[in-house]
């Protein structure tokens, strides 16, 4: 009898009558025999509303106070669930964050799970109970009530199902699965079956926002199985697990597309020690992530220094940049906020060589520049001029052969 | 410097201005010196929303997952109070039932508190923070929620103060305090000082729905001073406490008005010991509830029976009363739904004899014929027709000189 936890989110549990789909696909799920932990998010709009309610108040409340606002959201959803359950026979029993205790840390609104007991949730599923456990919260160790940020309900799901060392992590969303790209640019892009932890944290972090990235490395970190399925269409969905459980192991898995970068130049800075950290130190300090960075050196000595940022930031980098480059008497600035970041993703580069430039070939032959080149392990990444995002996405989705299973290499 | 509990319900906390407006009051009294824990319900409409959504899905939803439901009405508002608190420089922390730890029973819905740990909230005092509890709502010894049921909150007020041994527990309302009777039956109607938690029980019962009944039984029993005054508008309103503190006491307090009875009566049945448990049995089976009962044995050994019951109840009372009639032999059944308790409530009935007969005759004198009558240690009841009910009150809170607090006696 397989050990599984199902996740639904604010859509899949966004009214009655959606609560009540849920706890279909529950006691369907029951009647094979799984013995499940189901874990819920709040129903979609309740966490706006609730923040609505404190914003309304002061422009930023607590963040313990926040916490114990926004966990009535799923509050609610448990109990909702598990009365709908009981409804259709089912036994059932819900649990908040505090209850099922979720241990985390102190950092209100943000908070990092430490530790989840789960001999309790084990005493109920032995006697054929359904165990709803509220998503996104936690307890600390004075407790307080804390949450994990948005998203937190995916990591809940992988948090328990290490605790209880489930069979399969199933996150039931309103996509059926991870795919090569975005069906909304490439029609004939298509579902992958299984990626690797590290392929879908490089996917999520471009751009596929499937799943919450703190719940792919947890559940990357403790091993466990994750599905991301449809929460309203019958499929196997896409299992995210380890590298060795994935046998025929495509080169290319997927190609992702974000939209959201703006890049900055500082030109003619002479080129010593610490340069970088003297550029990009002002940055940090305003709490601006950087994404890529490139240095090229000249002959000269002097070098043109390029980085990436949010586009949201893009004003506020580019005027902390320029201070710095009066500071050290660079000879300008530039920036562009017109661009896109183009990847593509795979474990199979690591025994691949030559894929970077078949990209680059692909992606001159239909006249498209590219801006800058990062690359890590398992993805290359480029900057192009946003007129040319959903050409580039189709260029390298066909040069890879992405949209059919048995071609891809 | 004075510790005092103060309860703000539905309507008080109905919107986030409302709940600015509480704050506001909360920062006048500790700026007045006193320490304050702060007690609420959720936020008008919000309990019946949430039942909404279980009904939905199910007409009996389990007792266990409705608190889970319900509780988080509470927990809403103390997480926006503290945060407004907050908002306005004062130090604030909120506490659901379970973190403060009100323990109750397990009985889910009509939960029965047992205990409350006070030491966590005397240290937020002793540290200068207003502490704001969540009412209606408990936890047992397994770590369930449970809830108080309807009005619980305040219950949950009188048992914090009972807890900490405040001085005060001021239950705020959208009324000013206790009238001798409902003003707009008799505009003259006079805001009671002080009333005995005797006095306030009686009261409540026959109709006048200040605080929940539980609440001022709980005051009695630990003797807790309560004081029932405006949300809105400032002003000393009623003090509810123990007899030996009321000084100048009334005879009479106040005349109360029940429309909610219906009166019943079975007609010659032979008077031999266990007739009434033969007569009430089935109906208390029926879970109906009875409120006064007469009984006049005739000379020829044969009786009259009448009762009164829940309005709501009548029908189905009826029913019940017309087979035990028949299996009796009794010579029929009669009833009435259009009639109507009035009482005049006091403590200083126990001194001052002949009040009972001072109604009679001032009711008389208006031609208003009485059909029953009940009377306990500090009240007498009578039943009238209803057309009759309004003038009832005015006439007895005429008789009784109520409207003029010099003159009551």
């Amino acid at each position: 009898m397989a050990l599984v936890v199902h996740k639904y989110g604010g859509t899949s549990v966004g009214s009655v009558e959606r609560i009540r789909l849920v706890a279909e696909q529950v006691r369907k799920a029951k009647e094979n025999g799984d013995r499940l932990v189901v874990v819920v998010s709040a129903m979609s709009g309740e966490t706006d509303r609730l923040l609505g309610l404190a914003k309304a108040l002061v422009e930023r409340p607590s963040g313990r106070e926040l916490d114990v606002l926004l966990a009535t959201g799923e509050q609610v959803t448990i109990a909702l669930l598990a009365i709908a359950l009981q409804a259709i026979g089912v036994d059932a029993v819900s649990y908040t964050g505090a209850q099922v205790r979720i241990l985390t840390d102190e950092a209100h609104n943000k908070a990092r799970i430490r530790e989840i007991d789960g001999d309790r949730v084990h005493r109920d599923l032995a006697s054929g109970k359904v165990v709803v456990v509220a998503g996104f919260q936690g307890v600390d160790e004075n407790g307080n009530i804390t949450t994990l940020g948005r998203g937190g309900s995916d990591t809940t799901a992988v948090a328990m199902a290490a605790a209880l060392a489930a069979d399969e992590c199933r996150i039931y969303t309103d996509v059926d699965g991870v795919y090569t790209t975005d069906p909304r640019i490439v029609p004939k892009a298509r579902r992958l079956d299984v990626v690797t932890y590290e392929e879908m944290l490089e996917m999520a972090s471009l751009g596929a926002k499937v799943l919450q990235i703190r719940s792919v490395e947890f559940a990357s970190k403790y091993n466990v199985r994750l599905r991301v399925l449809s929460s309203f269409v019958d499929g196997p969905g896409t299992l995210i697990t380890a590298e060795d459980e994935v046998m025929e192991e495509a080169v290319i898995s997927g190609v992702t597309l974000n939209r959201d970068e703006a890049k900055l130049t500082i030109l003619g800075v002479s080129d010593r020690p610490g340069i970088a950290a003297t550029i990009l130190g002002p940055i940090a300090d305003a709490n601006i992530e950087v994404d890529m960075i490139v240095q090229n050196v000249g002959s000269d000595g002097n070098t043109d220094f390029t980085f990436t940022v949010h586009r949201n930031d893009y004003k506020t980098a580019m005027e902390i940049l320029q201070l710095t480059a009066a500071e050290l008497g660079a000879s300008g600035v530039t920036g562009d906020n017109t661009i896109v970041k183009v990847s593509i993703v795979g474990v199979g580069m690591r025994s691949h060589a030559g894929l970077a430039s078949r990209m680059f070939r692909a992606l001159a032959e239909e006249g498209i520049n590219i801006q800058m080149i990062s690359t890590s392990e398992i993805k290359v990444s480029v900057v192009v001029n946003e007129k040319y995002a959903e050409l580039s996405v189709r260029t390298l989705h066909d040069a890879f052969g992405l949209h059919d299973k048995s071609a891809a290499a």
